[in-house]
């Protein structure tokens, strides 16, 4: 039997999704399982998205172009323009979700060795796409105790290399929930003038910023528009995350000659989600607002109610709508295994994402999850209070509390 | 500015799409454009899949299982049995579109510096997702005079290195049309088993065999079914190309769990296109029927009129839908540029992707080009008559030709 490529093997399985067939046992065991492990909203897609489904009047679904639909190009520039993100249709290249914007904005970029800084914890996805790269993602460590802001210029200076090539950061952050200020926007861009990096910045939560603060977009900073390389995605903002479609937008001539070898090579983005999307920019206002008041809501509860379980803290996410929480645990994968596989509480059971998936420095995130408050508040309440009973149990020596099932 | 990777520069250009701006071009001259350059066929998508489009009932249009739906891969488990390949839904992993199963597979077998050997003339994107990959595609030339049949299996061995990992062959053959016989097959996986390779069988045109002869499947092979990394898509056999649904079906578990990873880092295949496709499934015998002898009757019309033009040499392609044409001209990406930029007849031009883009060693196929037969017998016979007139125009001096238009 032949044997399967290192690179596979050194793929990290995805935090995220890694303990879904334990998920999965525990449902058909009779558990309801609580999924704060994974961003899938459960607020309804715009009702203006499923009737344009309903309405497609195709006769062949046929290939799109590999940049995606111009009228949706059009429509994303005009949906930019309203962020003062200036940019012209031929900047903008449809991706099948933001996750093949990452990959080929690395493959387009980075050679095998090549590598990237990030801030930890990141979105675990972006390791996996560097392995498929060949590139070497660089963490530099925030700290969840100032609530996770951008670590010194020092740190990253610290590490830049000839192999260098560019600093990732997600805005407002993916897991963190941080939203970087014009300062730290501003000490990034010096980074990237003075060693001549790309800047990759993951905006796909742009629309869920929460405390006034404003948003600033690599776009807004003068003098690196060649540098940036915007990842986008639909998925969160109109709530079709299984539509995949995102945006890779670069200003940077050859790198978008050279992106659109790797769109041409799988064809076209998918030609539904396109349709989808586009009816989506044209969402109404009420929608929208509806959806941030939605989660400016169960932010507010999720935090509170996690900061009162004993033990247990996390910092005020500043945007997107997920939040790292430190447990009162050993070590946080085993207590998520454990939530799943041994316990319950009345039938119920809590699913999150272990945050040492997000950092790549070893023993990082340990006593870490990150939790996605994208249930409405009340399955909220009854998650959090399945959270409480589980650390009580976990830690009043696991299997042998009354409130788990030993198995 | 940062520079690029030299992977992307190293990147072919799609010769089935790298023409599309000249087409785009000379269809704003108001040139009627005939697209013989790509596998876009005309036929209409199913009325079972555009009434499942419609009919979806979902308030969330959210991810799906990375691995793809469990409705989906049962329907397809029971597809695959009507053609006797014996795989279980464990098995099965959708992707999106053929495409991406050619990736994860590349990605999962084969690291940089690993080795394919591929018969050519072969599709161009395979080339492209090596060299994402980093791995080396090694290709043994197959020759239009023989109806390019399997190259001898010692040509095959010539090219052995302990770096080799696997034997790739699309089956029907894209973009030649050939059918491999079983004594072909049996060729092939004695190669696979004395070596110890990986089998990459493309089979995404399997609906399409047109002689009798029969279809054989790289799963029908004994003793290499954990060798076997099959490769499908719904795109070509239900006219729905625009999905993005197809899979990668293999025995191998250790490759199966890695492919995992890369689906994991993608998050799930597109939702909408997975509920289509599994739509698509029950179409009906009479639909399946209809299309297929549309594609006998345009084979045979196509075929016997490219014979008759002076100079112009094509095998009869034995199934796909597809042919590869010996033209009477000096250099065919040439021919086909000049096509698109110069030449009109009548206000039409026709667009061909040139061969060569199908061949890695250096001068083959240069006066070849692929042709997709799929347009209508009245629109094919258009197509026709604009390339023996084109040819004429071009060898009577090009530009200088009455037919032709100076720009």
């Amino acid at each position: 039997m032949p044997q399967v490529s290192e690179r596979g093997e050194r793929m990290p399985g995805s935090p995220i999704r890694r303990l879904v067939p334990l998920a999965n046992k525990a449902i058909e065991r009779g558990v309801k399982v609580y999924r704060l492990n994974i961003g899938q909203p459960d607020v309804p897609t715009p009702p203006e998205a499923l009737e344009a489904l309903r309405n497609i009047d195709r006769k062949v679904l046929e290939y799109s172009p590999s940049e995606g639909l111009l009228s949706l190009r059009k429509k994303l520039r005009e949906y930019y323009r309203r962020f003062k993100i200036n940019v012209d249709v031929d900047d903008i290249i449809v991706t099948t979700g933001g996750s093949e914007a990452v990959l080929f904005a690395f493959m387009a970029c980075l050679d095998p060795g090549d590598e990237i800084i990030v801030p930890e914890p990141a979105y675990a996805n972006y390791m996996a796409f560097a392995i498929s790269a060949g590139a070497k993602i660089v963490t530099v460590p925030s700290n969840i105790d100032n609530g996770f802001e951008l670590p010194p210029v020092e740190e990253f200076e610290k590490l830049i290399t000839p192999r260098t090539k560019g600093i990732l950061i997600c805005n407002p952050n993916n897991p963190t929930g941080y939203l970087y200020t014009m300062k730290e926007m501003l000490q990034i861009r010096d980074m990237v003038l003075k060693y001549d990096l790309f800047l990759f910045s993951d905006e796909v939560y742009r629309e869920f910023c929460y405390t006034g603060a404003p948003y600033i977009s690599a776009f807004h900073l003068p003098g690196i528009e060649e540098n940036v390389v915007l990842i986008d995605s639909v998925s969160k903002r109109y709530n079709e995350c299984g539509i995949r479609i995102g945006a890779l937008i670069t200003k940077h001539k050859e790198l978008k000659k050279n992106v659109m070898k790797f769109c041409q090579a799988r064809l076209s983005p998918p030609l539904l989600g396109q349709l989808v999307a586009e009816a989506s920019i044209d969402t109404s206002p009420e929608y929208m607002l509806a959806t941030y008041n939605e989660y400016v809501e169960r932010r507010k509860f999720m935090i509170d109610q996690i900061n009162q379980i004993p033990g247990c803290y996390t910092p005020i996410p500043m945007g997107a709508f997920y939040t790292v929480v430190r447990l009162p645990v050993d070590d946080a994968d085993k207590f998520c295994r454990w939530c799943l596989e041994e316990f319950e509480y009345e039938g119920q059971t809590i699913f999150m994402a272990p945050a040492s998936g997000f950092y790549t420095t070893p023993g990082m995130g340990k006593n870490e999850v990150r939790m996605a408050y994208v249930l409405e508040k009340e399955e909220l309440a009854k998650a959090l209070l399945v959270l409480r009973k589980a650390l009580e149990a976990y830690n009043a020596g696991q299997s042998t509390s009354s409130d788990a099932v030993d198995r």
